[in-house]
């Protein structure tokens, strides 16, 4: 089997970290591919930079499908383009956001997502909502890093995370962290031996649901609904053209 | 004052239909323009539709405020690109889903939504609970014509939404009437009248609202918050380039 | 066209500040008429006072439609009275509470009321819940000024509402601002310049809704729905006498 | 001890009626009154109505306290005036509304109320959200009767009233029924019988409630919450004369 | 008429203090029995330790059916084994987290729930949502006492829940205080005194509605639900013998 | 790796069905356990039920721990002991339904669950709110068929199931079906083929969120919080012997 890690940006910076947070996890007979876009904004903190790269992210997933690919995962967490790439393919799409948010949800009574920049927020919280998880949630808490800080000062970025998931726990009453954007990923393990409770790597989390979800397409067949929301367009309107 | 009024598909079909009902309401003071797409999809029924027009949608918005428009109608019911749009202008940007729902919310307790195909709720639904609606909708209710179908078979079009509405009051319990979308426009005072009972036409409902907050915008600054979701993204990152 | 805007107390002396802050955002097309009761309360901070004063403001409605005006403003936050004045008339009526958290859902992610008195909180939400807008509410703040307060103490109280604004902003994630009582009025517009965030006039905004609604009641025929919850009471059953 | 039970209508005709099923359940221990207002509509069907009756219900609540009443209910399901009641005295004041939706929601999973016109429903669906209960709701029914053929078709009114009862239990999942009229009381006990399940009698349950809090009120002095919501008016304020 | 409380702990040791509290507030006319487990824990933090002692205490509510008592209660303010116990026995059953959430809910607009362990919020809550009574809490708010601390350091208890209390009033919105845990009781008159706010005592407030449901339950044949969810085992399946 | 699959009823005669269906699924590097109950009742239809086995079936899981386990699956769609078990042991503890809801949510905008008996709804309804999902239901629909008649009457099990899942589809708006019951097992394959649309097999979708989560468990020690609702009993209260 082999799943697709789309990290919808324009550089290749992260691919490398991407593989190492996910092999370190993975089946050893799931084939991980990470890729990028090859234009765009290097992050997607503006509701608009998302749709700079939803074309050619469509394309990549369309193609994956293709290519035989058993499942793929938009990397970010406020999940741009999820409802369009599954309408376009039939094999299970997955976004961090969603998956995390619902595995939190089976881990403990409420759950905190540290977050980059209170900008986020207002998107993340729509989709808390459309996923029906709004009492789950105990707290969102920023830690004030952008995307580009996050890559450049890691160790700064994992004492903020470490600061805010302790308030979390212990001040909102969260048993469950999400850290909320794939570029916190890499360290869950140690912080959850030093916090001593459930914290949610959106790589990780994301990529082992897909897994599943892989497991679960090929062998039985099911992924997600094409009643409704996912019903693909018609070949004959001619839009599906490639 | 000049507001525009988009129809964010790749047709000029609809625009004189359009102007007509804009002008049997608007203030004599506004000036009204109706705009198309050069290209893209005759209707936005497929998430991925919405995404094919949404480029040159949100660069006609982009030129709107630089011609020195006073607000932008984005011409669907499921206001597509209505975060990505405010985030990019300063003037107020509309969405006939979000406008209509909350002034019926402002006429009755409660309010039905009559929709073209099934294939729409879902999307709709979870814009009802982004804006904070939830509670008031009594039901959403299905003619089953696609938008190509609404345009040739007014008529039926016509006997099959007057049908789902007297249905949506007489055993949803609803008091407000809302045309879920903008291709069932032009009939709402005739319909109001066989009814009894308000009956939103989003074209005439998103038209007056964005009337207002025209006003408002240029009497005393008020449009959309740019804190937080609307927050533009910064020039010097150079995505906003034209 | 013509709009009454009635301050429901006993007291003339907020209706020149009212003209003040109304004149200067109002259509030139539109005709304002303030009023007040000839007896009553100077203020309406008790469920009790807004019954005293109940019975003198359901005839002014009456009258008012009957004089030809077109749309009539209850100029109290709590809105005292919707419910049953809607019964009454078929014309517009519209309170600042109701028609502010909606203008304010349209305009940002979430809102913040700044209060008087936290006395006044209880009925407040209970509206919000009604008017179905219970999950955009970031925070009700309270400036603790009595309405009389309001009257003799401006500039206090202006610095106590930029205070608890910024605060709102800042800490309970609003995007939008609303000033929650109509002595709050005349000075969004410098307010909104501090902030640079949306900040919502009780008066000015229910009065510019006022006008769109008036516009549409008379155009189109378009009102408060008699469906069920504003039926009016019949004649024949003598109580609407006069 | 003594409690009273207010008819809020301008006729006596019901009293007997009340006096009747309150004395079939009262305690010996517990003295019973039944009174109605001088003047003002026989039903209260309409918002307006409420209002007119207003001025005598809430000066009769004042007396009552002064003569060492235990405890006051209002009479009417739709819990007019029990806000500004509540402001104005220190002993418990019921609503048999708010009163029955509590008991039922205690005695299982689900309730269905039963209740005259449809025209009614938007009230109590506002007063069940305040009232904090809208999960606890299987549904409304109505038996389309006005208060006025309730008391003159009491044969009719028993049949429609177990009609609709048990479609609530067998179609719409409630547990339990509530009769959302003081008119439909007096008949509880043998509808249970033939339905095999709980029906709360507004009458009935709200008169127990009142012993209960009486008894409270009296023994250790809890009644309704002074911190906020029913803060008493000032005495120098001059509006509580008498 | 004679109602059974139940301390579900495997110890007397708080039976007295139980007799005491009830005896202050009890009707003349209603016997008390106070009861508890012959073996288990003492005291009920854990999921688990409720289990140990559900064996025992279902059979106690159904010995307490047959040898004629009116109505149980489970003292615990979780509600353990309140689902078993009312499928088990026709007689009223009363969990004190039901009862004084409901009561509190009737005396004002929102209310907080004093625990003893942050440990015990994350079942509350479920209940709560259970109970659909979500709108209503105000917070909860810890006091950090095991049960153990609770009957060996009453005085500093009682500061402890009077601080938190008082914090709940001016901080949390609360108007109304419920102490949630059984071991809180027996002072709740003179907290109301200090707090100027009503305060629900666990065990005063359910055995007073215990006596009313007793009083329904024998005068009318008025109980808990038998449809659904509390219907009965069938004896011929034989796990109801002895 | 090992999973252990707990039929929590007192007789093994479906595990061998159980073995059938996991073994289609599962991956081949884990090991599948199937245990029943040695005694109790064969079905889990009353609450009461659930607690008869309860005691057996929390020892067998805290055994499995100790036998070096990975994680545990409580066989029963309601969920019963899941919070005693996760309280007592680390591994994780998976029961279907709290499982398959969160599945399902990822997988459409709405499901619906088919159920045996109207009698297992409530508890059904309450998880559904405390694992925060209630906004992503369609409906409950009802078979009518015990759990011993499941067993006996496999195929008209089967075409009822059909029969309510396309009502479901049709009417109801859900787009995802979960079967709620894990005697409804082993034909979800084919179900999904003539439906066309996701359905959940409770026994495979739990078994396999179950590899998911072992493997997480033992790659980096991710498992259920124990910060508050599953800290487990201390030791030196001395009730974990054994």
């Amino acid at each position: 089997m082999k799943i697709v890690f789309i990290n919808p940006v324009g550089t290749g910076e992260a691919d490398k970290h991407m593989y190492r947070v996910i092999n370190a996890v993975k089946r050893p007979d799931v084939e991980a591919k990470v890729i990028h876009m090859s234009q765009g904004p290097v992050h997607l903190e503006y509701h608009y930079y998302a749709h700079l790269i939803m074309d050619e992210m469509l394309r990549a997933i369309r193609k994956a499908e293709k290519d035989g690919y058993d499942a793929a995962i938009i990397g970010c967490f406020n999940d741009p383009g999820l409802r369009e790439a599954r309408e376009l393919v039939t094999m299970p799409v997955l976004g961090p956001g969603e998956t995390c948010m619902h595995v939190a949800a089976t881990l403990g009574h409420k759950f905190s997502i540290i977050i980059g920049r209170r900008k986020d927020l207002p998107i993340m919280e729509d989709n808390l909502h459309s996923y029906g998880l709004g009492e789950k949630l105990a707290s969102f808490r920023t830690v004030n890093f952008t995307v580009p800080q996050m890559t450049t000062e890691q160790e700064r970025l994992h004492e903020a995370i470490e600061k805010e998931a302790r308030k979390a726990l212990e001040e909102d009453g969260a048993e469950v962290i999400i850290l909320g954007c794939t570029m916190e990923s890499g360290f869950s393990k140690e912080l959850m031996q030093k916090l001593k409770a459930p914290v949610l790597d959106a790589v990780v989390i994301t990529w082992k649901y897909a897994e599943m979800l892989a497991d679960l397409y090929r062998g039985i067949g099911l992924s997600h609904s094409k009643t409704f929301d996912y019903e693909s367009p018609p070949k004959e309107e001619g839009w599906l053209k490639e």
